[in-house]
């Protein structure tokens, strides 16, 4: 086999889930890849043995502090340490980075994955709400710089690979997978009284806390929807979700001529990780167990509740109010998942919380990152004062 | 949009199950087809139906009298009428041929499919005993004319277009699902007192005779196990079959990161024969009903019944022994459907028939077509005499 060049990663929230399944294959792929620079936030004792296996140039935290106290212990070693905001942005744009793993939680991944593409720079987006808040402007910024933007999301992975080797004018309907969640079946009386622990307890995926309630309330497919409508650049019409509770067909295409391509894998984030990170070469992940659908035995598919789960509609209606409506569900949702998690809300006042902040929007154009700002602040303000009377 | 050229096609068994399917599709796109030869068997009302609809410039029947009455009929039309072997290979050379269907049943479609592929023709193979018994020698004879095969059978076709936007080196499995049949989960005692009748009532398919045969017995799923491994050039070792009941994943092609691309589509041919004809356009088939995977709830996979459908493995043994023993199966099987369908044999015979025709062949090199063709004439000889006791 023909000697590969190494490619160049950097990564935007390195110990998050995202972040440390990209660290284990790049330390199985020694050959394949090298680390360039990684930002964290305050989880300083795991970035800093991060640092130690890794040995990238770059290196920013959170906090200030927690900066000054890494740097003492890294003194000697090659990597710099920054942090904070600018850090962010420091290490998304750092030099001789050839991928830029874009793995922060939230719309604190926004100024820096787009500052890696205005450079650009290829990013591997796993950040959905970057794509949520921005993806107008992103996707447009992009075609400018000339920089690629690589879906990480199992399900726009799966679409992004069920769109190769066609003709972008024969699709004819994205379809979207989800797992339903752990609440999938139960009624609105019943969602009423679920407990944080419950809402955690995702039936296929080991993910970030934010993402698993955002599974169990299905906005994660809400956001997944408007994250496609950009990436794929399609009407958002032409766009479907179909529940499928084994989380073994990640998504799929539909042509013209009726034929569909499912993009299946066992549920385990390495794989659209490595896509990712090695595209257009494939990873061999010999060692993850492969897919035995016979074993599987049965896939099942059934349409959405959206009575029960309301917050995939109040996606579907922010993008057609368009503009900064969006990034006002984003932050509502933002605020309304972790005053949830903190036991300050109920499950179903997470989406009563975003449909009221929404009501209280006038969506303005979104063709600068100021007014997606401004909106956010706002949103997360009144989400913040929300209360459930 | 753009004219199109129209597509100049040529159809070998024009009047079988996939030839007026094709007849259907190019009627229903008259500005992206035109008809240039048409080649029938006995069904002369049917191909004079034909002609007079597409207005080819050759037509070919099996009998020199029909030919006769046929050209009597036709007469003051500008189609030429021909007859028999040498009518087949006029037909698969016709001038002004883009893409030849060869749809025929059984070995009579070897020769003219091996002449269109030696003047660099684009083949849409729907005659699988074609690659059966000469896979080796037609894809050696298409990478010398730079004649292309595009496969028409749902499963190869499935892979085909699975294959497409990714690297071959990337292929990990090729998975070939098979229905299981009208008798699949019955036990071998209970097959045999099947019938006719019960035999040929295919719970997904509307399909000719022999191929409604042969999925009963499953022999269908071994003659594409050995199509596949020459269509797609892989080591046999790297396909398995695994049993769809629903027929709605048509096949797919496992990658080495574990992912797998799946062709999903409702069990219409016209799907498979319009990619063919049109490839690498798509034709929007918006008549289909679409497939709805909510409604259809329920996809069942499992691991196929080799001792009740031993043809499975008389396919894999005929491939492991190679040589000329492809051909002997495809025949000794041609000629055992034949005698089942003339409730002349049992339908378990039709295994142990094939299985006794193998034994008493010593494969030989099939680099030209001649061993083969004699090969298959003794196979049809000794399945022809061959007794149940």
């Amino acid at each position: 086999m023909a000697a590969v060049e190494k490619k160049r990663v950097s990564i935007l929230g390195s110990t998050g889930s995202i972040g440390t399944t990209a660290l284990a294959l790049i330390a199985r792929f020694p050959d394949r890849f090298e680390v360039t620079a990684l930002a964290a936030g305050r989880r300083v004792a795991e970035v800093k043995a991060q640092v130690e296996q890794f040995r990238p140039s770059l290196v920013s935290v959170a906090d200030v502090d927690d900066a000054r106290e890494l740097a003492e212990q890294l003194k000697g070693t090659s990597t710099r340490v920054t942090h904070g905001a600018a850090g962010l942005v420091e290490v998304a744009t750092a030099p001789d980075t050839d991928v830029l793993l874009s793995a922060l939680v939230g719309a604190v991944g926004l100024e820096p994955t787009l500052a890696a593409v205005d450079k650009g720079c290829t990013v591997a987006l796993a950040n959905k709400e970057v794509m949520v808040v921005a993806g107008e402007l992103l996707c447009r910024r992009a075609a400018a710089s000339g920089a690629r933007v690589l879906p990480v999301d199992s399900e726009h992975n799966a679409i992004f690979l069920a769109l190769q080797g066609h003709r972008r004018q024969d699709v004819r309907r994205l379809v979207l997978t989800a797992s339903g969640g752990p609440f999938r079946g139960l009624p609105r009386e019943k969602l009423a009284r679920v407990t944080r622990e419950q809402a955690l307890d995702h039936p296929n995926w080991d993910m970030g806390d934010k993402i698993s309630i955002d599974s169990a309330t299905m906005m994660n497919k809400g956001l997944e929807i408007i994250e496609a409508r950009w990436l794929f650049d399609v009407d958002p019409s032409t766009i479907e979700v179909v529940v499928h509770p084994q989380s073994i067909v990640h998504s799929m295409v539909e042509y013209v001529d009726g034929s569909v391509v499912a993009l299946m894998a066992i549920p385990d984030m390495s794989i659209p990780v490595a896509c990712a990170l090695s595209w257009p070469d494939l990873l061999d992940l010999d060692y993850l167990p492969r897919l035995d659908l016979a074993r599987a035995g049965t896939l099942s598919f059934e349409a959405p509740d959206t009575k029960a789960f309301p917050c995939l509609d109040l996606a579907w209606r922010a993008l057609a109010l368009g503009g900064s409506m969006p990034a006002v569900v984003n932050a509502a949702n933002e605020v309304a998942v972790a005053r949830f998690l903190a036991d300050d809300i109920a499950f179903l006042d997470i989406a009563a919380l975003i449909g009221d902040v929404m009501a209280g929007h006038q969506p303005v154009a979104c063709d600068k990152i100021e007014p997606l700002l401004e909106a956010d602040g706002e949103a997360r303000e009144r989400a913040g004062g929300w209360s459930a009377d």
